[in-house]
């Protein structure tokens, strides 16, 4: 059996999705700038997915841009606002338990004359505002805070800190742009952009069974940014590259189907997660749940088994077909534990021992049961193994 | 019957292409980037497609990075150099026949410090070395030069280029590099990037029956860039974001066709594209050639109809099921005529009468044949109502 557990990282694409963009591949071909109708055909199955991409968090549909994934959208969205509006200040804001996406553009504005705040984060994995509010300056012209963690799946308090962020332009920074990595919270919390208040989104399709290679930057409308890929006219002079029309329409459906099954998708993975964690509560001693229990998206469910190693465990479980992470797929191959864990301030022992469990729209009660059977037997055979283990480990550090 | 001769602009995939991409939509849909057996899958498939891609171009498989498309190879390429030796100089000489993801690259750094020399070319569309060996200064770091013009197909001497920077080099101008978009001349010509002597070329998997939004930048061992996209540790550092995995192993299957069949599809397009260009100098008065005879990719064919508007016959064209172009997809939308048949030095009217056939891999007699007899039909129809025509344009300036 193959039971999939680590849709965080990636999703298998929905069939009605690969159906919607088969056509794009071979018949109705055409490059989107084209005059003629093979390029009018494609252009407007663009405007269809964008549209179906707006709906989705309630923007309109000139306020979508298509990129090639959420990396990019998070480069677009900092780097961005930086060279357009680097000459009113130089100060960005964003917390310790970012993407790397957003991490690493942020560091590289580092080496390029800007300063960066790094807020801290509770126990329960959250920012506070006030804290924020503290860290503004006349000076910050972008605030970065991701909306769904991708290792815990904690929630922030983006819609506080959208109301912290209008009260600062109230008060005479009219420079500030907030920004929002949603790419874990997009159809797994429902998500207005009137609502939450901010400048910037960004969106990746393979996250919720649409396809790899496309995504989304919202970009409210009046909010100025630069240009990261240039050429083209492409995406209303936003961003260049001819665009990947078969991806784009399958990012739409995608789109709809989250839209139109969000109510349904989300009590079914809360369901089957908090049936997850009850029985390895109850299998399992020494086990606890990271991140906040209350602010969460309905998928992920990080746990930490003291006495156990994360990676050994992921490799047992691979042996049996199944498939779960330790911290995030964008930063493994790197060997250091997970930055968010320590961030929330975990001890070193519940960081090695954690594992992150990321259901899908499709996953069954059946595959969870396989999971748990499987789970618990391997924590079960680790921890009686543990001294040899850590003797090992003595020896070859 | 529906005629697509606009395969500069893009193309339909190869059945081949498709097939091998659909395993990765559903079953083997893991991220790269993963530890578990999914993830070792898709890095494995990525790891053939590399291979397959750099034996098209005779590169190792570790200076190929996956980017979306030509125009981030392109930005990339330009932008990575300009970024990573800055402190040798900051010179950057290019051509005026470039495509526009490298000449809005270019102006993009001229707004941040750079000059910029663009060098003219010639009635055929030929750039000289000896004018670009004078345009090199201490202070120059990046030469960009395509390798076949999108509009023409006209191959650039950039052998000879690549010989005039070795010489440089050679005389203590360490820090040049050579960089070549070649998204229209792979596929179209033989390309070993090691007889070329180029640092950085750019390819587009759509350009040959891939998919569209995956691309790749070869980057020659040694060659330092900056990244354009920061994140994970994807690409050996060097581009973030998860990987397309399956665009990247239909661009693979792509490369890999495109060698095996090189010899094939070329004399096969050479001599439609022959045929088609034969039996219009026959049937039509006052048409010319544009671009080299020689050096030329046996693909396109830009033709001149005087007193024509390419325009209208592009959009008659078009009701009969034909698509071709009029100047390059990515700069259509403009309006303006294009600035690579004016820097050739032609005419207003020939500019106005210019049309751009281009042949694909499937293109058949019976498809040209068909072209032909609704090309030829259409300019005396449009010859006939020029006068009117032309009345009309003036009222309307």
């Amino acid at each position: 059996m193959k039971v999939y557990l680590d849709n965080s990282a990636t999703t298998a694409m929905a069939p009605e999705v690969i159906e919607a963009m088969l056509p794009y591949f071979s018949d109705e071909m055409g490059n989107a700038q084209s005059v003629h109708s093979f390029g009018q055909r494609a252009k407007s199955a663009i405007e269809k997915a964008r549209r179906q991409v707006a709906a989705l968090i309630n923007a309109s549909p000139t306020e979508v841009v298509f990129v090639s994934g959420g990396t990019e959208a998070d480069n677009l969205a900092i780097r961005g606002i930086a060279d357009a509006h680097r000459d009113r200040g130089h100060h960005i804001i964003t917390t310790r338990i970012e993407h790397p996406a957003v991490l690493r553009t942020c560091e590289a504005l580092e080496a390029n004359g800007f300063r960066v705040t790094y807020l801290p984060v509770s126990r329960n994995g959250l920012v506070d505002p006030d804290g924020l509010r503290r860290a503004i300056t006349a000076e910050t012209i972008l605030i970065t805070v991701m909306l769904a963690n991708n290792e815990t799946g904690t929630i922030q308090p983006v819609e506080e800190i959208a109301r912290v962020v209008s009260e600062a332009r109230s008060s005479g920074l009219a420079y500030l742009n907030l920004h929002t990595d949603a790419v874990q919270a997009v159809a797994k919390t429902p998500i207005d952009v009137k609502t939450i208040g901010v400048d910037l989104l960004s969106i990746s399709a393979h996250k919720f069974h649409g396809p790899k290679g496309i995504g989304a930057l919202y970009v409210r409308k009046g909010t100025r940014i630069a240009k990261l890929l240039h050429g083209g006219h492409h995406e209303r002079d936003r961003r260049a590259g001819t665009e990947n029309v078969p991806a784009i329409v399958g990012f739409g459906k995608a789109a709809e189907m989250a839209r139109a099954q969000l109510d349904e998708r989300m009590a079914r993975m809360r369901d089957l997660r908090d049936y997850l964690e009850r029985q390895v509560n109850s299998l399992v001693s020494n086990v606890a749940v990271n991140g906040d229990q209350e602010r969460r998206v309905p998928n992920i469910s990080n746990m930490s088994f003291v006495g156990v190693d994360g990676e050994s465990l992921l490799i047992a479980l691979d042996l049996k077909g199944i498939a779960v992470s330790t911290g995030s797929a964008c930063a493994s191959g790197s060997l250091e534990p997970s930055h968010v864990l320590q961030a929330m301030g975990l001890a070193r022992e519940e960081v090695r021992g954690s594992l992150r469990f990321s259901l899908g729209a499709y996953t069954t009660r059946e595959e969870i049961d396989y999971a748990l059977s499987n789970l618990v037997e391997t924590i079960t055979r680790l921890r009686a193994m543990a001294p040899a283990d850590e003797l090992e480990t003595a020896h070859s550090i």
